[in-house]
């Protein structure tokens, strides 16, 4: 199968539409993102990262905002481009603000520095952390 | 210079005493950690690194907690030691609770197993995002 | 030279030639693929690469898809699309499977999670590993 | 809680102690390694990564060597010393022998070494690919 | 905002204009790259990124090339495409040759080897280093 | 074998022996460091990483200390500590200055900053490049 080949609803096997079925209803939208289009050649994947996912975004001791921001920020420090564009749009849709945005930017490239002079200046962990 | 090694204040140069002193003020502790006793090798680094630090972590469109969590967020995926124990420390102590570590290590861990899924699934950003 | 440019055998320097021959022989396959075609810029690179991935994925102690898999889940982990895209195409040729393929991916990704956990628990090794 | 602190199976809570009890059944060990006494702190967490690397693990289109082979690969390739440690071990357990082990190791450093060239030649993904 | 949307200098905010008018005027060209057309949606991250690399890429103990160089090699080992493009054309630029070039992949390729060594065999650091 | 466990000189297989006497021979040192001792374990891997190391760390169109900056700058970038410090200390035998090294820290540092960027707003590689 082509990399990056998008399997269509119409086309994908009953288990993959039945999650495309689930994604659909619970974001309100007419058809999944690439994504999930992807995926659906491993039905099996598809459904245990979407419950997974259901899972751990849902608001809980973190609201909905800050969690995508969370999964935003490593997706920037982990250099995903395709995952950068659709959890800004997730975020977004979810009420981020664009200074929340760039605010987050800055702290992704900030820890990223810190974590560089951690590596480089090499000291132990202070006890009592 | 071992690999490693801290400075203490009395033997720091004075540039990177006054970013200590700054550190201590800024923090109400009597001594800064470990990180920027190593980094006093490099008073330049220091100076730049505290002030980046000190004005992208003040609390903006963001609160200070949620800074700190996306922080500690990023150091985790990146695989950061010292960075992971010091920032879950700067966040418990700014108020983080031990239910909000727990399920910001699941998004970090949610979102490198998404971004693994981007890079082998192959598919192109959708139109509109 | 333009990023990504492809330089084609007939505009190839003589050492990078001989590699191309050597490729084509090897594999069977009428032309090279771009990874090669682009390395052709610096043919020395790319006789060293070809030597070293001809005597480190011919089968010994693990059998060629096993190799092909090592190598495509460390692509996938890096996050680097075009090897994903390629030994994706390689694993298959040398006969894994669509059931192969997904149960790497599902590795991949819990060892991703397996080790962002390594970071923020910071457990040390146990004696006796 | 200081940083790599671990919680013995008396100290634990009932959530924990239960994940602890199927581990040791598991592998016929009578204590559990340090990962899962310093993830002990987050029971949940715990609970749902055990159940994940159970199913995950499991031979299936893959046999168990081979599946721990992949493991190992993406965790020194990601940089993570308590996790290659660990499943070092595991590895070796299930059978896996040095000459394999070595092998693993030079597909790991030969698909790190693709993946940069990838990165700076730039070509694009094949056609057909 | 459409990912990688890019912002032209008539449509920037001011403060936006005023760093490309800065990066016009510094590297003598009629207009910015891409990278700051796209930054040009948060204008305070673009002027202090801005600001940090006009004064971290001066020449000083590291003349511009070498500077150029680890820039790059950092963003080929990081897999960053667009950083790659863009800073092995600055290197040429600066007068970086083909063979610095290749030489400087060879190094990057070495290095990720040799950390990938470090992680598997997992000895301490040397005493007296 | 343990985790990090070093092999002394006298209980290596003779191949390790002999690359032992050849790194010894090249360094004027009477012990090789640690990493050797350790990758003892796979004399053949041992042999191969030597010999490669040799022929790209030589003096050629990059001088010496420029060679040691750039691995060093890789390595920092990638986390590895035991990396750090020891090409930390071949660098500065090699002649690099503190300054030098201080300066190489900020760079790696604004290239994974620019890097982040780069993922997060996305533009694609301007024409030309």
């Amino acid at each position: 199968m082509p990399y990056g080949k998008l399997i269509e609803y119409a086309d994908a096997a009953p288990e993959a539409q039945a999650v495309m079925d689930e994604i659909k209803a619970a974001r309100g939208v007419p058809d999944v993102n690439n994504a999930w289009k992807a995926m659906a050649r491993h039905p099996e994947v598809m459904r245990r990262f979407w419950n997974r996912a259901q899972a751990t975004m849902r608001p809980g001791a973190l609201d909905a905002v800050t969690k995508e921001l969370i999964y935003l920020a490593v997706s920037v420090a982990n250099g995903c481009h395709y995952c950068a564009a659709s959890h800004t749009a997730l975020a977004t849709r979810k009420g981020a603000s664009e200074a929340q945005l760039a605010e987050m930017v800055e702290i992704v490239s900030l820890a990223l520095e810190g974590n560089s002079y951690a590596t480089f200046y090499g000291q132990e962990v202070d006890p009592g952390l």
